[in-house]
């Protein structure tokens, strides 16, 4: 079973270099079973990368498997995995749309179907990191900004966030899953930015309406997109 | 005969990667062969894609033959084919240029020759559907919508639109052309975007003169663009 | 030596997509040698192009040698050959940065080293056709709008230009050399493009001492770039 | 010795085709070890180049080894080895983005982590040159250029510059090094374009707090990124 979590985290790190959403290290995957966290290790090319140097981690971040230090993110990951429960794979990219709307410190709007057929309303910005957050705990304070954004909000329903100056992070039900919600992520981000300009004062919204259909037809009991109803 | 439609869909389908039309399964080719549409199933990545798959409809929907759900977009095909005489391919996609115009809710003005030698006139935006449109039947009233927004114009002469909040479909006399149409739609698109930053104000629109020049010396009667005269 | 002639232009043609530079049919690459043209001929695809498909035809326009009609845009062409005796080698495309200028009307203004290396002062737009010039003999006019834009420039210094709400022409001493340029003017068209954008009105024009610098270091008796000194 | 200074400067150029970062021979990479320099040779297109090819030459300029004729900017790089000491390696390119924020005269802003993990502060943009120091020993001059805009700089801190009108020049302590500057740069002009547009007067900076963190994240004595801590 352990084999088997490596390998899913494994593939999903490798699915960034594949869609473009990565320069050099910048960037990992994680997924937990059970109590156990499965991530990348910290500063490893992913054109080296492979499935062993995959590190196994408890819910605390202590390391149960693996000769490598595990990402330096790795205080975030933990952080959302015990507070949203509904998640068990987690990606971080600096993919350079979605990080640019971050270094703007802007809320991507829900503007088009492409958005709302898998993220249930604008992708929420969070506040700044204080310097206290920034100088002690930096990258579980990290994880307590995000999990502070989503007061209000629903993980399971808005599987990203963009980390104000820094970039995104994107979750979901796997690994997998979880670079997939990076892809579309970043498309919905270079397509906001281009509809943003072309309308100046930024884009109007799509309605509420529509945002529930496209993102129905895809999830819930209702779901009749796909091969499985 | 039946084989050979789904041939020529499955391969109109295959181009949508090939030209960065596509991500995951954001998008699919149909075409109409008398009275029997052939197109891609719903979901299905296209590296898995097989011509098997190609889904066979009457134009009410009903599925003839194949195993898989066909696209959740069917009922759009479906209406542009029952009022649209002079097609016989669809394309939809939510390739990134078109679809943030779309997003923006403005038509693309027709700027230059690129556009002017395969749609003659501006790309029509649709309106945003309605609440009702929209809970019900709601790829249907996309369709209608598309059909509503060319009632003054020429299906034959503007093979493409913009559903507002969406995204773009465009259409030929067969499968492949659709899909040509949407690589040109998606570039002229592009440009227009680039045109109209630098222009401020959006940039003038191409004149009449140079609109038909274009247009007729690649369609009609008296083309004289390519091998065939 | 005319098969040499074809082989270079058939060349030089298959650049445009190694570069990225060409989309389907549009655009063409011609060279002159003597009273003899060899240019693409029209609407045939690029991965289906042959060195034998390259149609030799004089100065007029007169087809000499291959069995296929010559570029819709021969007529450009040749009256840019007539006019300017300092080039042999002519590419037209649609490349999307450069074309958008066009569309937009503007000058490319000379503002970096990268424009400068190969483009002696702004790359000039053309005046727009009339109806008259449009309707009748319009690529000859195409040509003819170029020249008439360069009666106080030097075709040997610029060797580029914007044909308004259509695109680029390029030129140089041979049809790879035209290639050459048409690849330099699409990255000083995007780079002007975002210089503008982080202006606002538009970037500084670069100095004229620095121009002379980069443009003489590389052409002339007193170049010092590369091995040939 | 020698050999090995050859093999890492022809490897390092060889990265910048396979990071985009070049356009035919737009660029140059070098390494010092001692007092002994190689660098690229002038003119000499990428895939045609061979580690032998690679010329060495003293601080002053002198060629040691090699029969082609060294980079045209050779000057610029050695006044930044004789007085940057802390660096062994030298990029410069016309990298789109970068080149760009070169043209409009800008230094860019860190308003991001990206930036921040490499750069620690905004990435200056030089005075344009006089006309004078352009007539007489350009490439010379643009190396002064570059040490004036660091007076107050810390060089080992700010891997990189923009010259005016001009394009990037990166350093590090190897040739590989300052090749991984180059991307980074790219990409944070890039996002910095992006988050500017988004904010209209361009994007607050990242908090000081923030740039410590990032930077000394991965730097210096206390640096926790990566496998060696």
């Amino acid at each position: 079973m352990r084999d088997e979590l490596k390998q899913r985290v494994y593939e999903a790190n490798m699915l960034l270099p594949k869609y473009g959403l990565i320069t050099f290290t910048w960037g990992n995957v994680s997924e937990r079973e059970g109590d156990i966290v499965a991530i990348k290790p910290s500063g490893v090319e992913y054109d080296m990368l492979r499935q062993e140097d995959i590190v196994l981690v408890d819910l605390e971040g202590k390391v149960l498997e693996g000769a490598l230090h595990p990402s330096s993110d790795l205080d975030t990951h933990l952080e959302l995995y015990r507070n949203f429960e509904s998640i068990s794979g987690i990606t971080h990219t600096h993919s350079e749309w979605a990080t640019a709307w971050a270094q703007a410190g802007l809320d991507i709007p829900a503007c088009g179907t492409t958005h709302a057929d898998y993220i249930y309303g604008d992708v929420p910005c969070t506040r700044g990191l204080t310097s206290d957050e920034i100088r002690e705990d930096y990258e579980l304070n990290t994880g307590r900004v995000i999990v502070e954004t989503f007061r209000e909000l629903d993980a399971a329903a808005i599987p990203c966030v963009l980390v104000k100056n820094h970039g995104p992070f994107t979750w979901g039900k796997s690994a997998a899953e979880s670079v997939h919600n990076a892809v579309v992520l970043e498309q919905a981000a270079k397509m906001a930015f281009v509809a943003r300009e072309l309308q100046g004062s930024g884009p109007e919204r799509i309605s509420q309406s529509l945002l529930d259909k496209h993102y129905l037809r895809k999830h819930g009991k209702n779901a009749y997109y796909g091969q499985e109803r």
